[in-house]
């Protein structure tokens, strides 16, 4: 297991973790003021400055783009639905390319409006996948299921434990992998035996890190900088890295009500910080 | 498949669906009055009039106990809050046992304070309710482990998957079986393969019906009734009575905001309806 506590400390920063307020720049120039090496931008951040800008920006800073969030939302009520689904996910892919990034964060999408079918529902997520495989492996990107909590079943995603992402790559071959975030996963009795699963199959094309705070006041906006909660954060890290997983840990933290109110080096700060003791 | 929508409709009432307000004796006077031939007190109602009041008016009354709410909460930090909950719980069993309850249902408990060591939390759950088999024997009280949404591993049950459960009960033997609450279990990629194994080993003593809603304003309080969201709830009855479930309908729901404000007869005039139209 690497040694945070002293050595270097291979962050990725996560552009929803700066809140709403912070645009790319704000995110690129916090990056190298804090040391922090890699960088994985939110589609609105790249769409808010243009494609064309955010990689030059990115290219210049000579930060690593980890990935891309996100791609995914394939279930639709009707075909239509599901063609336009594709279509936005071809144009992340060629986001993604142009930026160099390793992968596509892909959530994949909950129940449509009005269905109650959730094994419908993954069935469109698995065609939408199959139906972006071959692009994905023109851009030379991979697609990176990221499973959600059950939590968001419903209106996010519908694939819900690492197990079953696993299963859904198995099915589909190659070019495709997992993003696995402790805050979605902490809680899977399975998640041991899932995270060697995807490390023997050269699966794990990324980590990310926040904390389950209890109290939770939101499950969408309530999550903690790391230490501030329940999740074992360094024994989950130590089963991902004898996985085989080398990356780095990408920070991604919605806290609407705390972090997102701070000033973007105070936040940049308990992050260096907190990765180095608790993650 | 039983039909719902015009033959007899077995609902039990779990006390909690009436809100705060409602004692044991509006519960009881509100299933006769609606036809309602169950009930699943929670032991705060049982203990506000007395375990020997409650087991005489559920007695007159003719209704059947299908369970009580509840035990558990296993886990502690130290040796005295464990033989803490192992009293309650022989308190539980006596309670249960004195009412005809079939199954006292386990809401097995989740972190201790302070720590983040689920393993451990579960060991100490599954420590606890062996060390009560026993007892639930002599009592002969079946004991429900209640297998809760991966949202309140923290906090209330660190047994999360159906599966999870039935590993538990290979382990533990006779004595011990499940209560399935389609809120905490809908969401699982595993579930139909899970009810199977559940039916096929008689392990299923309970199932439990509200809604998930779309949005949820709190994971703790805002369920719906039966058809107000997004739960296939008559296929997942399909399939529970498939593996051999002929018990009575549990309808639990905790709706601060909604269901709890409205007055007892309406509240049940609608868990009547929506069990024949939905459920």
């Amino acid at each position: 297991m690497r040694d945070f506590s002293s050595g270097p400390c291979p962050i990725a920063l996560n552009t929803a973790t700066l809140g709403p307020r912070a645009s790319l720049k704000d995110a690129v120039e916090g990056c190298l003021r804090h040391g922090i090496g890699a960088l994985s931008p939110w589609r609105d951040r790249i769409a808010a400055i243009g494609l064309a800008e955010a990689a030059r920006l990115i290219g210049d800073a000579g930060l690593a783009v980890s990935s891309l969030c996100r791609g995914g939302m394939f279930p639709a009520p009707d075909a239509a639905g599901r063609r336009a689904a594709r279509e936005d996910n071809l144009r992340a892919l060629d986001e993604a390319a142009t930026l160099g990034a390793q992968s596509l964060v892909l959530v994949v999408g909950g129940l449509p409006s009005g269905s109650k079918n959730l094994a419908e529902a993954r069935r469109q997520v698995e065609e939408g996948i199959a139906g972006l495989l071959d692009d994905a492996r023109k851009f030379r990107v991979r697609l990176a299921i990221e499973p959600l909590h059950p939590v968001y079943a419903a209106e996010r995603a519908c694939v819900n434990t690492l197990g079953q992402a696993l299963d859904l790559c198995d099915r589909l071959g190659a070019g495709v992998g997992v993003a696995i975030d402790a805050y979605h996963v902490w809680w899977d009795p399975d998640l041991s035996r899932q995270i060697a699963r995807a490390g023997s199959a050269g699966r794990i094309l990324g980590y990310h890190v926040s904390d389950w705070m209890v109290p939770t006041a939101s499950v969408l906006n309530d999550r903690g900088m790391m230490g501030e909660g329940v999740i074992d954060l360094k024994s989950l890290r130590a089963e991902i890295e004898t996985a085989g997983f080398d990356g780095p840990v990408e920070v991604e933290i919605f806290s609407q009500n705390n972090w997102w109110t701070r000033p973007v080096d105070e936040i940049l700060s308990a992050i260096v910080q907190s990765c180095r003791n608790h993650a």
